[in-house]
């Protein structure tokens, strides 16, 4: 071999691996397969799924993940919290995980995407490594999370704050989220052992659906999570006086609805009133004794704040409740409000990890912009003990917990890419 | 005996007569222990007692009353509806019945006076009737109506239009409209039977409590019946849009629920608007998915307009349904109104009843009020086949259909006695 020849041969060698590496993308179609193939673990007759955590369909589900892990060679096990947890062994040279996944567990009613797109995008990354033969530093570890959709136990537990309080509520299914940690393959009696160190895991990403409209609006292919909001729940008392309807004067009655809509309107007037992203709903409403000819006496609602600061939350709930004190001077109904457990502080994902995102989606050519994520996610948890980083991809019409949730082929398999480039970007620039 | 002694002797007769006559009242503590003995019928561990009809309780309170009026020599039974009557012959100048009575059904967490007022007062008359062994011309006849607080089921059918469609509707008891029929002694197959043509009654009374606050906050004893409201119920719609509430911009929301909120505040407010006594109501109230974090995608309400003229109810209606469509275009939230079949024309009170109901109030010295029923009675179907009154006594508070409802012993009496006394006024002045 001469001398140019043996040029041309290097050459061409560096060319090859050159786009080899430009085409070290995930398989669009396969991804989509898996998204289908998971959809069948609880489907209904009307075609719809259901798989609420802990039911048999979400335990069937788990198990074919397993043996899907299993089959690309990673080494399996469930946590005591009911984790899937899969490990595909590094080079040595480091023994801090790179972790990333989702959760596979639906709301009931929801749809085929949601923390799905997250979880199968991570096999089929794995999958992408594993034919392509790629050796990484760190081990890469996949975490299916146990029941997100009850207030992001898996995480929760990993993060070392699920709380024993939470074991007697029951969801969807009827077990409690104790039975479900045991039906789960997990241990209540060694939660506390799950709970993993700060600085154990070098990194964990999660890649999920949006859940609102403004990438579609904006036709933007991929969003940068900055944070995940905060939010704060209260139970809303109204106590009127509960009378007959045909009996009672208008100008006699104490109607706890009444002033219940009047509370409705004046906590979406606040919410509106400051600049800023932060929403506030009430959702939920009950009305007592609830018969047509029975002006209400009681009547309980919901009130949710969210915000990526937990300031902007306190002034939001303290407007509100000036408001509510103006209601009860005008009505006489009593307004009472009963904070919920169920709050989580805003998460603000690492500045670092954000940048290698940013870099990985242009070495892509993809549009993006940073935005926070209104919905809680297991990487809010994660965020506590890990330098933690999202990828948000659209969701057609702002639409999710339903079964009217669609996002396309290519904008997972754009998300899928953005997350293998990142862990093989955090993979050689992290210790 | 001399002519003056026969002279002081005549008077004296006449004097002890008159006196006689002033003295024919009812017992009033007799009256209030018949109350308390009718409220052992269901009581319950924590003293207040459930009687919804068609339960056990109100099986064996129907006994109790049925052996009260055989002890009083009535000829007693129960009618195809399941009415309990009794009838006290009369001197055989007429054939029609002079008739009065109520119900002593109860609504779910009722009070004790309610219907059982007017039923234990027309015991109470009877009773005075016996033993002063008075004799009417009239037969005089006791209905005790069955399932009052169902559609008053027992009048409905009496008049001659308890539909079949009420059949299958269950009350609280779980037994339907037909099954309940069965369990009081009544048949389903015969129903039709059971209705009076108008003109075989000569006059129907019906004593209640007031249900309102009007009498006690005026001071006054009594109240004449002028009418009863008429009322209408509609379910109205509301169909937004369900959504994240984390995710969904506060700009971006079709919450149902906000603009539910909206429409029972408008409500109130057309109601307001009209001079008159008109009420309507916003009494049931249920929001899907019902969740803290979801946007309400739906909500169902009901709507109640109650009038003496139909013409009221009409235009109090279409004011509200301008005001619905004036919230659909703010929100683009759809509204829709769905009429019920629970509806009842306003039923106006004979006025030579009234009048005579007057006469016996000024001969007992009673203070007293005309007044429209806010509340449906018995009297209202009654009225469509019998010239009718009905007589109110105050309710403290104006508290009804609860455990605190509570109409005192002389309240009660006097009731009873313009009641008695309307009786005898009716039975010289009636053919």
């Amino acid at each position: 071999m001469n001398h140019f020849k043996k040029h041309i041969l290097t050459f061409s060698l560096i060319l090859t691996s050159f786009v080899l590496k430009a085409q070290l993308t995930v398989n669009k179609d396969r991804l989509e397969k898996r998204i289908m193939d998971l959809a069948q673990f609880g489907i209904q007759e009307n075609g719809e799924t259901e798989r609420v955590a802990f039911s048999d369909a979400d335990i069937a589900a788990r198990q074919w993940v397993i043996s899907q892990l299993n089959e690309m060679g990673l080494d399996t096990q469930i946590d005591v919290a009911g984790n899937v947890i899969g490990i595909r062994k590094g080079s040595g040279k480091t023994k801090k995980n790179i972790s990333f996944g989702s959760h596979i567990d639906r709301v009931p009613n929801g749809g085929n995407y949601d923390g799905c797109v997250g979880s199968m995008a991570a096999l089929e990354v794995l999958k992408v490594l594993t034919e392509q033969k790629i050796k990484t530093k760190h081990p890469l570890e996949v975490i299916i999370f146990s029941n997100e959709e009850g207030a992001v136990m898996g995480s929760r537990a990993m993060a070392g704050h699920l709380s024993k309080t939470a074991f007697p509520i029951k969801n969807a299914t009827g077990y409690t989220v104790a039975e479900g940690i045991m039906r789960l393959g997990g241990d209540t009696t060694k939660i506390a052992e799950v709970a993993r160190k700060k600085g154990d895991i070098a990194a964990f990403l999660e890649l999920h659906i949006e859940q609102g409209g403004t990438l579609e609006k904006e036709k933007l292919e991929i969003g940068i999570v900055e944070g995940i909001v905060g939010l704060k729940w209260w139970d809303v008392e109204f106590n009127g006086f509960a009378n007959h309807a045909g009996t009672t004067p208008m100008n006699a009655r104490k109607d706890a609805l009444l002033a219940a809509s009047q509370f409705i309107i004046a906590v979406n007037e606040v919410a509106n009133s400051f600049d800023g992203a932060q929403v506030a709903t009430v959702g939920r409403i009950s009305a007592e004794p609830g018969a047509p000819n029975v002006i209400p006496g009681k009547v309980t609602t919901s009130l949710e704040i969210r915000d990526l600061s937990s300031e902007v939350i306190e002034k939001v709930y303290q407007e509100i409740e000036k408001r509510a004190l103006e209601i009860n001077k005008a009505s006489s109904v009593e307004i009472k409000f009963f904070p919920l457990d169920t709050t989580a502080d805003p998460a603000i994902m690492d500045a670092s990890i954000q940048n290698e995102i940013e870099k990985s989606i242009n070495s892509l050519g993809l549009s993006y912009k940073s935005m926070p994520s209104g919905a809680g996610h297991d990487a809010q948890d994660m965020a506590l003990i890990a330098p933690t980083g999202m990828i948000f991809v659209p969701s057609k019409g702002g639409i999710s917990h339903s079964p009217n949730e669609f996002t396309s082929a290519s904008d997972m398999a754009n998300g899928a890419n953005v997350l293998l480039k990142t862990i093989l970007a955090l993979d050689k620039k992290l210790d």
